[in-house]
């Protein structure tokens, strides 16, 4: 082990991604593993050569059926896992034969919640710092357990299920502060991004994503780098009336920190309702991306990424930092895939657009014009009450969802799990009513050009092409993992988890699984020095709803028109909940 | 492969276990794989030489998280395995890649039968015949399914759920009869074996197990060993009053076929109430053994294991058949492993007690009277009302109860799945509600004799002693696999898969599965020529309810008694249902 271990270590001096400084190169502590939401492994023991030897070490019943998204966490030899709705977490001893549960936890969410959510009882994964583990549940609170013990340290109620509110985020700990957003753009909840004091539980601050200029902590400090960005309280001038109270916007995917800005990038999700005829203008904040100070909250630059989102294309995927070389200069960027096609590079500091490049089948829009920053959409596949818009690509479920991309700074790609999926829609006048749907849209989904409906690809941001390109039959919904063996991870809705080389895309490896993948591939070292790699199983999320909730297929509408293009998933993948661990034999 | 397979038909052809003419040894088509209860496959590639590389081959989610206690069956390169309630029938297909689903079937069981089941809502297996499957649904409906396509092809309804009545065991087909029973000994059922015509799911007869001569298909041809079983109508005057029609006497254990004597034996569950002062009376036929005509179903001898059942012993343990030696002179005899501590042998015609043997802590009887063919109790150990009994042992869930024990022809040995449980019990007055429990007594079960709840031990029935046994942390609740590679499999409550040498009982190889085991392993031939090992994981059933029903740790007396016995088990696993296969690499 001793030489793999000194070239590792040299691999991620070379390259470093930011992490927490309490986070050896063998654990994985956040869902997205470091601060960069790279999800790259220094770990290099698993190579193309010997993948297809990779074995199956234990597997881990969680005990609960629902869509198992998120990722592992491994800190001081413990795996730490949370489930769906009923958000259980348990802590399994990695230094004992077949893991046995150390402590587990339930956190007792209200049952009420599962009814509130939009798209599966899913929970994105736990963060460990400091001896201590932060998630949340469902039900809106975020919860602090010692990490030895299992134990409650405190809990803080953030929000109101009765207003449609819930918790699926993985949160981030940044600067003693741990930073959680709620979920619920589907029934005109107002988004928020707050911090937590990860001592006590108190709330430091919060940011919302609509309103005045002062919820929003938009203040001195706020420079975007675009005009149509730049104005008072932009917040509630871009919204017909109180629209901005119940207008989305809320935050729900990963956030990414970087230490030599100070600042925190996230997404913010699709303005409230879906129809976008009854809410114009730009409906800032929604659909796009803040940069904000950790230790105030306050905005410091913002980028809208789809202005009046037509689509419930949503802002909230992942933002990857990387340093590429730029018109023969090295920029520190950031790659954010959003899922209304485009490929965007951003400079970290400015929020300035590099380059937007689109890396699926797009008909809504034509280009984003890099002198304004803004996206040209197409007029023929706008909304409009009373018609029915055929073609839409991509679909509201986007090129790709929250499913994360992996960046690995030793290939230079980005692992991009993907749909390939358009959508017809007919959008209707739509009431407010608190904590239920408040979409006013009927759409049904279906294969894009080609047919299928997923895809695995390598894309090089320098070239701003695809290098390789997996077609799956099924969204791929689950996340990518790349290490420093120079191998990729990515999980399939039928539930096969697969192993590439990272280069070339070549498959090396695959196992069936009991239930189909959505969660996130995370990779450690255990204590006896090998690498291993982890994932949970259990189909589900707004894409395998179809099987974990158990929808009638004759209505392809249900599930926002997901039903319609998962119609035969049941056929393909049962409902489960297990964790799957591999390692070489 | 081809030297190996030469070997394996001989010695199958040596020393031969009944089995339908169309069972090819590769396959598995019935819960024990044999007529005779045998579950020995007579597969011989995993020795104890390389048993030590077994690796997992596929794993399959059920989409169910209760007890899953059936066997997997194998046919026409297809397994097919049947959940816990909702009891949905899944077939693989094991000709492609990870075993993708073939069919699924949903039988959509009454919710309402979930609340009638006595201890978790459980199905012991499918069996395959002919192209057809078929199983017993927790809601009282037997089915019969195209194998190929899993269409129905007929449902018939043998009883109702508002008595109490459930069905949970594996069916067996035998000369065109589909054979089935009844469950809910604990809510006043009167039991009963019923054939069912295998083409048309007609009833061709029932046969009561309490009840006038008539009902239990008693007459001519009936001849039981001992006196104390003949004479008329002994199914009600063995019985206080009306009490034989709400007295018990399920049949919801194996059933197995001699074509050499053209007999069925099985098992008759506990008489009802527990509270045995309020039934005076040897309480026929429950708690014993008949030997039926499967044509008529006519009833040729019986004989009683546990004569005024005192203690919830019932009768239902498998029957196993076997050929060995006895004072010189090979006999064909059945070999049954009693809740009541004896292991019996007895002659396969006639009935005749040859030896019965305690293989577990005994404090409520002295001894089976060979001559009389009577078991002993010890009177201190009565059950009195509004007194406490101590150190009942064994318990009532017995020193096995349902968990099927393997005979290998090659070792000649039985290998049994065992509990070590004593208990406090107490007694009181109970009134009979039709559809709730009937039963009248209040028990706390323990860890006996050394503190281990649990053993899995090698039984030579010649020499009447354990040749080797492993203690276990859990009552062993799964079925024993053994095989001609002279490999024996188990799994524990703890979710461990373990193989060991048959011969010495050396553990050489161990998994651990992802919820505890309480699933029947059997073993088949893979198209590709290798042999694989399958059995299902999902805690539950008696001794696991106290997971799968989350019930509250709190009461002792819980579960009949069975909560306290397993407080900690919830620290040890989570529920699941996952299928497990296994193959050399």
């Amino acid at each position: 082990m001793k030489p793999l271990l000194a070239a590792v270590f040299l691999v991620s001096n070379l390259m470093p991604a930011p992490v927490p400084a309490a986070e050896p190169e063998g654990e994985w502590h956040m869902a997205a593993r470091d601060y960069g939401n790279t999800r790259f492994s220094p770990l290099g023991e698993i190579t193309p050569a010997n993948l297809p030897k990779l074995s199956l070490a234990f597997t881990f019943s969680t005990g609960v059926l629902r869509g198992h998204e998120a990722a592992p966490v491994v800190a001081d030899n413990t795996m730490f896992i949370v489930t769906p709705y009923p958000n259980l977490v348990y802590a399994l001893d990695l230094t004992k034969p077949g893991a046995p549960q150390k402590w587990k936890f339930d956190p007792k969410p209200a049952a009420s919640s599962q009814g509130v959510a939009c798209c599966d009882v899913v929970n994105r994964g736990v963060v460990y710092s400091d001896g201590k583990l932060f998630f949340n549940t469902l039900d809106m609170n975020t919860i602090a357990l010692d990490a030895r013990t299992g134990k409650e340290l405190w809990r803080t109620k953030l929000g109101s299920i009765e207003k449609g509110e819930t918790m699926t985020m993985a949160p981030i700990v940044v600067k003693g502060k741990v930073l959680v957003g709620n979920s619920g753009g589907e029934l005109g909840v107002r988004g928020w991004l707050t911090a937590l004091d990860a001592a006590t539980g108190k709330i430091a601050w919060r940011a919302w994503s609509t309103g005045p200029d002062k919820d929003v902590l938009i203040g001195p400090a706020f420079k975007p780098f675009y005009a149509q960005d730049r104005g008072k309280d932009l917040g509630t001038r871009s919204w017909p009336g109180d629209g901005w109270k119940i207008g989305g916007g809320t935050v729900w995917g990963f956030i990414t920190y970087d230490p030599e800005t100070d600042l925190v990038y996230y997404g913010t999700g699709n303005p409230g309702p879906w129809n976008p005829e009854q809410r114009p203008g730009d409906n800032k904040w929604t659909s796009g991306i803040f940069a904000r100070k950790p230790d105030t909250g306050e905005a410091v630059w913002y980028y809208q990424w789809s202005p009046h989102d037509l689509h419930d294309y949503d802002g909230v995927n992942e933002n990857v930092l990387a340093e590429i070389p730029i018109k023969g200069r090295q920029r520190k960027v950031i790659l954010h895939p959003d899922r209304n096609g485009y490929l965007y590079v951003l400079d970290r500091a400015s929020g300035q657009v590099l380059s937007a490049t689109p890396y699926a089948a797009i008909t809504t829009s034509t280009r984003v014009d890099l002198e304004t920053g803004k996206l040209v959409y197409n007029p023929a596949k706008d909304p409009t009450a009373g018609k029915t818009v055929r073609d839409i690509c991509p679909a509201s479920s986007g090129a790709k969802d929250w499913q994360p991309s992996s960046w690995s700074p030793r290939t230079k790609l980005l692992y991009l799990p993907m749909q390939n999926i358009c959508q017809d829609a007919q959008t209707f006048e739509t009431s407010y009513i608190s904590g239920t749907p408040y979409v006013g849209a009927s759409l049904e989904q279906y294969a894009g050009p080609g047919g299928h409906r997923g895809e695995f690809a390598a894309w090089d941001p320098v070239a701003q092409k695809k290098v390789w390109s997996i077609k799956e039959n099924f969204p791929v919904w689950s996340g990518a993992l790349a290490t420093a063996g120079d191998v990729v991870f990515y999980g399939t809705m039928d539930g096969w988890f697969k192993g590439l080389d990272a280069k070339t895309g070549k498959l090396l490896w695959q196992y069936k699984v009991g239930s189909g993948i959505i969660g996130q591939p995370v990779s450690y070292r255990g204590p006896d020095g090998k690498q291993y790699v982890a994932v949970l199983s259990g189909i589900g999320g707004w894409a395998g709803t179809i099987v974990s909730g158990e929808i009638d297929p004759r209505d392809g509408t249900g599930a926002n028109g997901m039903v319609n293009l998962t119609k035969d998933l049941p056929q393909y993948t049962a409902k489960g909940g297990m964790l799957y661990v591999f390692a070489l034999p």
